[in-house]
């Protein structure tokens, strides 16, 4: 038995985590992507719980920067940024429910080299940004392609290859009534950066709306912690992610689980609050379902709790905090 | 000649300023109040500029606490507060060109005690909170009922009255494709709450979208810097502003103008992000329409710039960054 | 009857607030300047309460920057900035006590122009520093030399003066046990760069060591909200205060009253802690001193607090929090 | 040969990296341990590069919280925290040298249960403090005393034990004029509290000052990323290091080297700009040592850099951001 089948997705799930039906959302089924996550548009697709769905994302600049000799500011067009699939509408969803999402895989698309990350003005981790608002001159526009394979990871120069890590840099679900640029990462997810959101984990995310409408986009073939420079190994993929939906579990933030720990996932500025809210919620879930007293939990994190920084460059900074399983069991 | 008639608003609006015509947003016109800003729903009214209009506006919580003996957490329903008037769609505007508010005049209404404020768990500004999320327990829940009158002012108790200043707590343009919470205060206006916006005073925002997409409400009878324990003294009023358009002129933030100054407002987090934004600002509008070198702005401001806190509560913090029109004179 | 005599430095010190004796600290006298607070060196003057001491301060480059054609970077030597007066040891000042500076005057010496201020690298609240280090290019160094003088004020172009608003930008007492840069403000005072700390203003600062300690220096011509590019109009003094002691007073960090106001001072970073330390110490004094409740105190403030922000550019922020005297009256 | 050989200390340290000499600190040749870094004091120890020195290190509370029914406020002396060993006068060095520490073992001493952890008011990631000053009323005063053993690790429960994984929390060497509590974390070291800094690695300090004056205590037995309460396994340890000296190195903050990564350190506040000046030297460090171009190392850092948090409840928080030795190789 996989640890899955003991996770939380398995046991509390309307389809107990199965894999019922299967979906592709295809650049054709999509047809315009989304740059807001909101609840003002038509799903592209309706599912039960169960449902496979696999959807061919684009890159956070939807293909545009094609070439290292593209300027970014010439490419792009704010706010038309990060497009992302969806919404897909998920049948029994209701405010106050989770949404359980088993990312199965994320396979590279598209001609090489499909990797690319830029320096563009106002963005980024070490340069002044639209928040961190200074005089100083930005750094040159650079453009960096990349080739990208399952099997030899992201070539950065004849020297030094990474590892293909991918992850999905974006996803979440409509808040109630706001429609948020999907540059932003909140309580219903959305731009988290956060390497974790990979294949094998099993995602958390609030029901804030009948249906939930969950997006996706933004997949990255490697990350490091922070994404500094604002933009990771961005590449189009297919990402098949699995569907389940817990009734009656209301979570404030998105919640991660894999074989290994228990995250919660803060997302707000500056960092410290990321970190506070997160390790929050890490307690009170630890209180709520792991039987411990919330001084104990937090006690107890301050020894072994783990962070792990997703972003330090998007409009709210992403924090994961996380407990190994080995110490905390199983929660109830 | 008074100050206006030298107003950047009198100078370039496509009204030249004047009021040419006069509406009114009652409550019934209203129908229902808005919690977002955003281009998703259809405009209350449509203008040219010129137009004066008076608005009913309700109190932040639309009148749900009416006695000192009722709990917030019970009558007030999240993300449903902070009603907004509007929009209202200004012909001819479009996107990059700027919106001209001028505040009339604010009028308190509704029964007496018609001022509210309240303490209510996870906000405020020396309380834990969603971002600034501790295990601390909350402060009791406590309602103040006050008196407020346009002469009398705001009766705190038997031996402290303030005078009645107030001022428009939220107001705003739609962002382009984003719908966001009338809590948050960002580059389109929304919840600043900040008390330079009081009548006699240009308020210019950038228009990101056709129509412009007006909003206002959350009038303020009386706030300190900062709005401490997150609410003032919330009271409905007939709140009338007249409304020009001022083609071509593409700001990044909300600015301010009235007889003794030129302020630029910045929203975010941590505060000094938001005085950077507001700094930043006031230099580039120096640099661009009052003839200074940019070095010799940010020398200048270092000397005489000044600053007032906004609000130190909401989901961004603002603040306005000044400076005297003695010392800088007329725009061109 | 002056509002001084009613002062808390008038009714509680030691002294009754009286001038009883006269010295002078001329830079013959202080030998050599200080560069950190704190009690490991012997004091320059030792007196009793009721002493009133004129100090010849230099400006914070110790008069190292004499033309607009000095580089800072070569003219300065860090960590040898901010040259302090002092320290006065205060007899009969024990840790728990409050030293009362009542502010009688400061009088601009020197040759002109006597006033200096600079942009230099990795300095200033509008480029990358220290703190928040980024990758982008500084601003040229740049310095400015301007004329100041008690009548005509600062002469900063063929256009444009402004007044002669002369306060002291670092004032503080030794920590306990620690010796810290006279670049930083805290809760001893220090680097506060506060434009209320100025002639007519009594300071009140914690004693942390036997004899206080007294230091103050880098007295301001001008200065904005906030202190923008990093430094003043800094200029060369003649500084008289006036020194009291309150015995039993405990503050945990300066306060400040003059004719209109009480004030608490808090720094910090990110400033929204300065902001909050401010106001929590401004309600705890009222809930002390003046008979309010603290909810009641933190509801009031919340309508008519001000906040004055020192600087944005010290390695911590600081910001005064203030409530008018009009309204909470005098304390007991 | 193992990496150690390889290592920036072997290889520009004066001794080469080797142990030429061997020195004990017990309690007895300590005497009066230290809470201030500075040198202000006189070294309690001087050795020449190669000395390999056992410190017999108190815990954070010296030893003053011994029965889970103490209560912190009663048996704590602010300032009188955080002991510290030394200082020890390394001959050679001089401002602008790097002191490299290797940390050869830490070994828990004294009577179980050794190791304490506690909740105090105003200290903590998750509660008000002196510089997030809040309201609201603190959790209660918690004592938790566990067994520390080497092979057993940390018993939190009956059901919970934790690995033994030690590491120095505060050390450092003296800033060149100020004394600096040892509660803080800074630019010279102090109380980083990063689990990195454990046996096996080197860490390099600036000297600030003629002979360095090394302090080092605090050692944790387990501590999870944030120290989250602020209070990890404090235990009282013999803890052994080998000092070296390179000459002409000079470092704007601590960095740290083990068999795997590269690490620079960064402590500020808010946390970004901990994160940014941590990766800001690890992209300078990489510019100078490594052979990249600073745009490509930072380009670079975002598909593959590492954070670690130190501390999040410190007065300054600490980060260190790191790579892959796999990744960039060997410095020149």
């Amino acid at each position: 038995m996989s640890w899955f089948d003991k996770s939380i997705m398995a046991r509390k799930g309307v389809a107990k985590g199965a894999a019922l039906s299967r979906h592709e959302i295809t650049e054709e089924v999509q047809g315009k992507y989304h740059y807001v996550y909101g609840a003002y548009v038509e799903p592209v697709l309706t599912v039960d719980p169960g449902a496979v769905v696999s959807s061919e994302t684009h890159d956070a600049f939807e293909g545009a920067i094609t070439s290292e000799t593209d300027k970014p500011t010439e490419k792009l067009n704010f706010p038309y940024l990060n497009p992302q699939n969806g919404p897909i509408y998920v049948n029994g969803a209701e405010k106050g429910d989770c949404l359980a999402v088993y990312i199965e895989s994320i396979v590279p698309r598209g001609p090489q080299p499909r990797g690319t990350t830029v320096i563009m003005p106002e963005f980024g981790g070490l340069v002044p940004t639209a928040d961190t608002a200074l005089l100083t001159a930005p750094l040159p526009e650079t453009v960096r392609k990349v080739e990208v394979d399952v099997e030899t990871g992201v070539k950065w120069n004849d020297r030094i290859s990474l590892p293909y890590e991918p992850f999905i840099g974006t996803i979440g679900t409509a808040p109630e009534i706001e429609a948020i640029s999907s540059l932003v990462p909140d309580y219903y997810g959305g731009n988290m950066d956060l390497p974790d959101v990979a294949p094998g984990a099993v995602v958390y995310l609030p029901v804030n709306t009948k249906g939930a409408y969950l997006y996706l986009g933004d997949c990255h073939a490697a990350q490091g912690d922070g994404e500094l420079c604002g933009v990771a190994i961005e590449h189009p993929t297919v990402t098949t992610v699995r569907i389940d939906l817990i009734k009656g579990w209301t979570i404030a933030a998105p919640r991660l689980e894999n074989d290994r720990f228990f995250m919660t996932i803060g997302s707000s500025r500056p960092m410290e609050d990321a970190a506070r809210g997160a390790y929050r919620e890490l307690i009170r879930w630890m209180a709520a379902d792991f039987g411990f007293d919330e001084i104990d939990a937090y006690m107890l994190l301050t020894q072994c709790g783990r962070v792990r920084l997703g972003n330090m460059v998007d409009p709210k900074y992403t924090i994961g905090a996380s407990v190994l399983k080995s110490i905390v069991g199983e929660p109830r």
